[in-house]
């Protein structure tokens, strides 16, 4: 017997949504589904998602931005209510699983489906959010929706973008017919809760069903560049050379330095390396990586920056280089809504999963949202911490356990109107 | 007054050559000059060298592989004399300098015209050889003709060589019309001079003006790849990594650590790195890289190669990653005959050049005629020891100098007939 609260959740309905969106842009050569921001194939999903919305007899609305809206009204609501908001993302990468975003979008819907078949009403409404360009992968930067919602970024400023193809952004939402004519951010929620998988390892790890995410990490994005001096492997002593790849490769070894050094919080990725001109018996010239460095406290992050910095003036004496850095992402930490953390834990509790307070590795929507309204993540293991590929999984069991919490905590926030 | 032996050099034809033979080739738009090896450029050249040969009344005969010898016959050489051969190569890399052995063919020849000049014969035959292939850009492996030569390589092996473009060396070598009938190593040098610039710093900063080269630095060339798993730079925490870039950098530095710990023997370079799938957040699967180990002393380079073999082992248990290795080239170190060396460093001391005794860094003909013949090399400084770029520069009076001690060597080493 099922101890969570009613309205009770149809898992069977969210569980076949969950695979008829991931049906769309199925890749069947390389696997997984391809639904990049504003093309044909997003827009099927997006006319999909509509559909189910209206089955629902949910108030759908679009913004300028082309996040899409579908409310389930309380009695009380003339229209100007401030709604409990629940949402996520509907785009994806490349070749990508069938949960990130999607998941919490159709969670958020199975919570109002519950409402409809139970025949209640919520005393709050109830806002299904679904934001356009989470994954950034065509236009830059990413999390956009959310960030444009929360006016982080001009709506006029943000439809100009052009993507990795060259196309406007404002023209592709027109195209696809998502230009909607509400003003993003005109409706503040009241409170915005936001489920999703983990994309990480640790909930597995730790065979923890729940996690309540209290933090979101702050993100800090570099690209380096190290000139140095291209010379012969096998004349130039080791004492004369400017060797721009050692230099890079020494500052990737710093990192680990950094991120071991941080009893763990810090994490430190040198995803993108290239050396110039690239041939065996030549010094490298030129070195060009990335960094990504994250940790949930800001002052632990900036630590870590400063580190970084002190060791790139360091060796760029010691080995007689220069060294270049652009900063291309910097999101401070993002602490959510201690009262939803703990209503998301007494839920958990409620409904008898295991589960533990933790941060979100990633990048969310409600990272932009949070600072616009109390907001607060429900995260569901990811096997093997796999994401943005097609071997993301989590069991159909631990999907419905997270909607499962996330409409108990909807319904514990909400008195209910027969 | 110039204090070394007569017969003299004709240094204004010396240089006037080196410059008429880098206009061949010639690129205008990114400079330099390009003459890979059996091109229509290339051929050029060897018209040129040969037209050059015949104008000093040479014997000129051109091998199997393409081998050019111009000679200067003895009075008593019935065609079945071992001469004293000097030699080089005329082939470029990309957009090359004009000395790269093209400087050494043509001071042989100055040392022929001088005996012409002179109205001299050698008591032995002179030998200018020009070997197929040195830089080795089109075809694999480098130093061809000269490995060839020495007995290295069968010749139909050779000739059936593939090229990046996907030519038949023999194929082209005919195109060329320089498919001679001599068969290589038919004639075995009494001994050998090979005088060439250091294309490495050492002269340059030693204020030295001849290097007296008496070994050549083994070469080891690997191909690296580390297998580690592609995850979330965001949500895997740095102990549950499996970083394949992270690892190929821990490489690089044991490597500098490698080169530093053999007191400057030996040199250690990565010329090339590649990370997969290469996006900044998402920690790299796998990481390619080339290895370039040197050292004049083979037990010092088994050496370098065990601890690289050790530190692979070690880290590949650590941060559980799959390392795999392929020798690309191996090279012993070739010790040069001690007594041309002795010749050498007596020339230069009795010409008043100042002189060191040294290794070559980078790979020569001189190598593989090693194999068979007592050889020994001449350096001269390269300005900030660049090579393979169009700014390779030696001072025109470098390189007289460095001609004037290839003629006096061999005309200490031979008796003259008036």
């Amino acid at each position: 017997m099922n101890k969570c609260s009613a309205p009770r959740l149809n898992g069977s309905i969210l569980l076949q949504q969950v695979r008829a969106l991931g049906e769309i842009g199925a890749d069947q050569v390389n696997g997984g589904r391809t639904r990049i921001a504003l093309t044909d194939a997003e827009k099927a999903g997006r006319d999909q998602l509509v559909a189910w919305m209206k089955e629902l007899d949910l108030d759908v609305r679009v913004d300028r931005i082309g996040n899409i809206f579908g409310t389930l009204r309380s009695v009380s609501d003339q229209g100007d209510q401030a709604p409990l908001m629940m949402g996520s993302h509907i785009d994806t990468v490349t070749n990508a699983g069938a949960l990130d975003g999607c998941y919490g979008v159709l969670a958020a819907l199975a919570v109002a489906r519950a409402f409809r078949e139970a025949g209640v009403l919520p005393s709050r409404s109830i806002t299904i959010g679904t934001f356009t360009n989470e994954e950034g992968v065509r236009y830059q930067p990413d999390m956009l929706g959310s960030l444009v919602y929360a006016r982080g970024l001009a709506v006029d400023e943000a439809l100009a973008t052009r993507g990795t193809d060259g196309t406007r952004l404002g023209d592709e939402l027109q195209r696809i017919g998502y230009a909607g004519d509400l003003e993003p951010g005109s409706v503040i929620p009241h409170e915005y809760l936001e489920l999703h998988i983990e994309q990480g390892p640790i909930l597995e790890a730790e065979n923890t069903q729940i996690g309540v995410v209290e933090t979101l990490q702050g993100i800090s994005w570099q690209r380096i560049v190290v000139q140095g001096n291209a010379n012969h492997a096998g004349t130039t002593p080791t004492r004369l050379r400017h060797d721009a790849g050692y230099v890079a490769c020494a500052v990737v070894a710093e990192l680990r330095d950094i991120a071991k050094d941080s009893g763990a919080t810090t994490l430190a990725t040198v995803g993108c390396m290239s050396f110039e001109p690239n041939v065996i018996n030549v010094i490298p010239r030129r070195a060009t990586f990335t960094v990504d460095l994250r940790d949930p406290d800001e002052a632990l992050l900036l630590s870590a920056e400063k580190r970084l910095s002190q060791f790139l003036a360091a060796i760029s004496t010691e080995e007689g280089v220069q060294i270049s850095t652009e900063q291309l992402v910097r999101f401070q930490p993002v602490t959510f809504d201690a009262g939803l953390a703990d209503e998301i834990e007494d839920s958990a509790k409620r409904c008898g999963f295991s589960h533990k307070r933790m941060t979100s590795g990633a990048g969310h929507d409600a990272q932009m949202i949070a600072r616009i309204a109390p907001s607060a993540m429900i995260f569901v293991p990811s096997r093997g911490g796999i994401s943005h590929n097609p071997r993301e999984h989590t069991d159909d069991d631990q999907l419905l356990k997270g909607a499962e919490v996330l409409l108990d905590v909807v319904v514990h926030r909400l008195s209910l109107t027969h």
